[in-house]
């Protein structure tokens, strides 16, 4: 199984139309805190919040007439589950979402908006690829993983391959959960051209995939206790790591001091809503863990969904 | 003393390449919610993070070289402040700035931020336009007030300009504190065209440019306790209350509770951060105040300069 350019190429023509073509923003005050040309891609301001919709609508829209009549099933800490539900709406797939009890409240209320079924279920007690194999099997539904598969990997890459057919760039920074957006975002710079060195960026507390890539054997860490509820994946799945390895330069990590204040820097100065994984790429840069002098850099912010309720305590 | 809509498109010249032609942005939510087409010209996204770097850099590029030598000086309570700041750095000019020492920490910062110099003045001991005048005599500067000059009413009106150019509308509303904003917003769109119904939004706490219009006397709020400090100014001007009365439509006022919940939507389901003046005037459609079924409605989001410590307190 791979995923090639000519992938995503296909994939940006389904979404035409369907997904934003999202805005770049810059800054003067971060390039002069930075000391390089920042290419923002506010994939919050994409469909559902999230870049999530990309994956989920190529995906979707790939179904058979049969496959569309039984509906897709799919586990999600959240903004997959809302791209699923709301990408199932606009293709008339029914959608069956399996989420953990303690996703946030405002992703769970928007999965349910868009007219999907929701299942919780406890993570200490079960696991949800286990619980979503055995309903699917029941309801002959199939499973649309939120990375582990190369039609969300070639949705997911879209959004970078719009950042880089807009701006010439040196460096992306992308996060890093599961792993579906790195590496789409990754294939689609190299795509782009070879030059473009491609980052990924996780919380040091979830740092499975920056171990994965250092070592070259799949790392696992177990709920996570990072805020960026986006990287709480347990591990690469068996194709994001493979493409990880194949397509991206480097991977770093990032403390949750440093996504928090990259974050409320986001909302203060840039005026955009980002959630705590929408801010762990640039948090690399934000924080000078990662330096590009004069360089011309993309970063992805990959999300806007923000639990309020939780994040408040964290304010400045 | 007029503004016409040929001072607008000067203005425009003059700011073309520099201030930035903010996006417009729209939500299928807002629509739905609304039962209208909704237009969000987002002047959270200019340079200093409000409109008001319009009229102040339309007013400081029309300076004599002997003005320019001997500085400006102006008062505001904030995003004036800021935007004559950095207009000025921008054309070497000397700037003077007359605050409240109660003014939003965040902005007080950023004035001193673009290298003016802050002048702190006690709201119940002195009148800003005293101190003002005081000091402007003694130093030979040239006074730029935040509203009540044709220069800053025709700059101002520039966003209306870019937003009726880029979208047909019915209707624009606009917030209202000085009057400098809803004027040129009006003379903007009545100059695109006269069929556009133009409408100023206000707190209800501090009301005084509603009842000047309705009553046709210039009414006063002395220190409103609104939390939208864009809007605290006592009253129109005396330019702002002829332009205001000559080319606005209507002016409704909104309520605390129906700012804050307008604001809170706009960071949440927009991911827009604004501050509670910039979203005063979506306040009136979104709380239901004013309905404008199946019509194309403007809106201007003036600005995004939150001072996060005095809104955390209120966040849902």
């Amino acid at each position: 199984m791979n995923v090639t350019f000519a992938d995503i190429e296909q994939a940006a023509s389904r979404l035409k139309g369907v997904a934003n073509e999202t805005p770049v923003h810059t800054s003067r005050t971060v390039d002069a805190l930075c000391g390089a040309s920042v290419f923002f891609k506010c994939e919050n301001f994409q469909r559902v919040g999230a870049f999530k919709f990309r994956g989920a609508y190529n995906a979707l829209s790939q179904f058979t007439p049969e496959q569309r009549k039984r509906g897709v099933l799919t586990f999600s800490s959240g903004n997959h589950a809302q791209a699923i539900a709301l990408a199932g709406k606009l293709l008339e797939i029914p959608r069956l979402i399996v989420m953990p009890n303690d996703a946030p409240a405002v992703k769970l209320a928007a999965t349910r908006g868009y007219g999907a079924e929701v299942i919780l279920y406890d993570k200490r007690k079960q696991t949800r690829e286990e619980l979503a194999a055995a309903i699917a099997k029941e309801r002959g539904m199939t499973i649309i993983p939120p990375y582990d598969h190369p039609h969300i990997v070639a949705g997911q890459g879209t959004a970078a391959l719009e950042l880089c057919r807009a701006h010439e760039l040196d460096v992306i920074l992308a996060p890093c959960g599961g792993g579906g957006l790195l590496s789409g975002t990754a294939i689609a710079a190299k795509g782009i051209s070879a030059a473009i060195r491609v980052v990924g960026v996780e919380p040091t507390l979830a740092d499975d995939a920056t171990r994965s890539f250092k070592t070259g054997k799949l790392c696992t860490v177990h709920n996570p206790e990072t805020i960026a509820d986006g990287a709480r994946t347990p591990s690469l799945g068996k194709l994001t790591f493979e493409l990880v390895r194949k397509n991206v330069d480097d991977m770093v990590t990032v403390s949750e001091e440093q996504i928090i204040a990259a974050m409320f820097f986001l909302w203060e100065r840039m005026k955009l809503v980002v959630e705590p994984t929408g801010a762990v790429a640039y948090a690399a840069l934000h924080s000078g863990a990662l330096r590009f002098p004069s360089r011309r850099v993309g970063i992805i912010l990959s999300g806007g969904n923000v639990d309020f309720a939780a994040i408040k305590p964290l304010m400045p």
